[in-house]
């Protein structure tokens, strides 16, 4: 079956949500990353700068103000942990946008979310950190002096909420079609890859 | 730095050997699959078949044999365990063929072997468990009832021997450059890849 949808999935740094947008822009697709947030935050009344931060936490710790929220949008899932009702709402709407296809996703596990799909190609994207901690400085702007430990940080905290969500080991092999190691193959060897690919299976 | 030699790791299988075959015969280059097992049964002394064998099994036992054996060919290493013993000879002999460069070598952790050379591109082939099963019944002819059941103690082999040598997770993506989904791509699609990104890298 032919590829309608792309997830990226990647380490932070590694130029992985420049890989995905590239890629939409080269199939003449539409690119889900801060958009994505933004329907997160207008399905859960949430402000998208929170949104952005717990995408990354595996919070157990329920919140009264998004409880009754969530209640007053219509009674869904209410009693469940903010995080968990948060992580419901972002895969239905990435279900949603696989629905229409002719997408890239980036982050939010969005490969587990669309992993029963068989018009989904799953990415995956990391380097070393060397070429990371140089990318978050020069292209980020990230001030700190110790870059690699800010990657570690935030590793972790991706690979806590992967495994919390999804039951997965982050960075497996196995949960991709395609991984690539952006620090060694360079950001448009990668593109190409993926490009090709999605045109090609 | 251009790429002089690839590594093949993979899921038993997934197609990864002939994926490794044919890179090498369309790059012009040497192939260490069987020929590698040659070359350790040469320097050691053991037989093919249980270097075969023990490729997959993380070992701790001592044999008197072949401590006996390694220390008539010159007292190296006697007085490690065996399958210790097997695996310096076997990483001694991929980093010799690295060194002559033009090659592509399948398994035997030479990913591992070969980690802190900057002209490898270090490549992983899995495919889902159905491809798999399918595969091994088909082209190895492995009469079993139950393939799933003989891949999962392949796997399991596998995993267990790459973790007890290299101390890192078998299937990683971070331990390699590329790594490829066979069922979903296809096996020509993973040769074109790979050779594609050893010319251009």
């Amino acid at each position: 079956m032919s590829i309608k949808v792309i997830t990226v999935s990647r380490q932070f740094g590694s130029g992985g949500r420049t890989i995905g947008h590239e890629v939409a822009k080269r199939l003449g697709w539409d690119f889900y990353d801060k958009e994505l947030v933004k329907k997160i935050a207008a399905e859960s009344g949430l402000a998208e700068s929170y949104i952005l931060e717990s995408g990354e936490y595996a919070c157990s710790t329920n919140s009264f103000l998004f409880s009754w929220a969530m209640n007053s949008a219509g009674g869904r899932s209410g009693s469940l942990p903010m995080s968990d009702q948060l992580f419901i709402i972002q895969n239905n709407i990435i279900r949603d946008l696989a629905e229409k296809g002719n997408c890239v996703i980036v982050g939010r596990c969005s490969d587990y979310a669309l992993r029963d799909r068989d018009d989904c190609l799953h990415t995956y994207v990391h380097a070393d950190t060397a070429f990371r901690a140089d990318r978050i400085v020069r292209l980020y702007g990230e001030r700190t002096d110790t870059p690699e430990k800010r990657l570690k940080e935030k590793d972790d905290k991706r690979r806590a909420y992967y495994r919390h969500y999804t039951g997965h080991n982050w960075g497996a092999a196995e949960n991709f079609h395609i991984c690539l190691d952006s620090g060694r193959l360079g950001i448009e060897r990668c593109v190409d890859i993926i490009v090709d690919a999605a045109k090609m299976v």
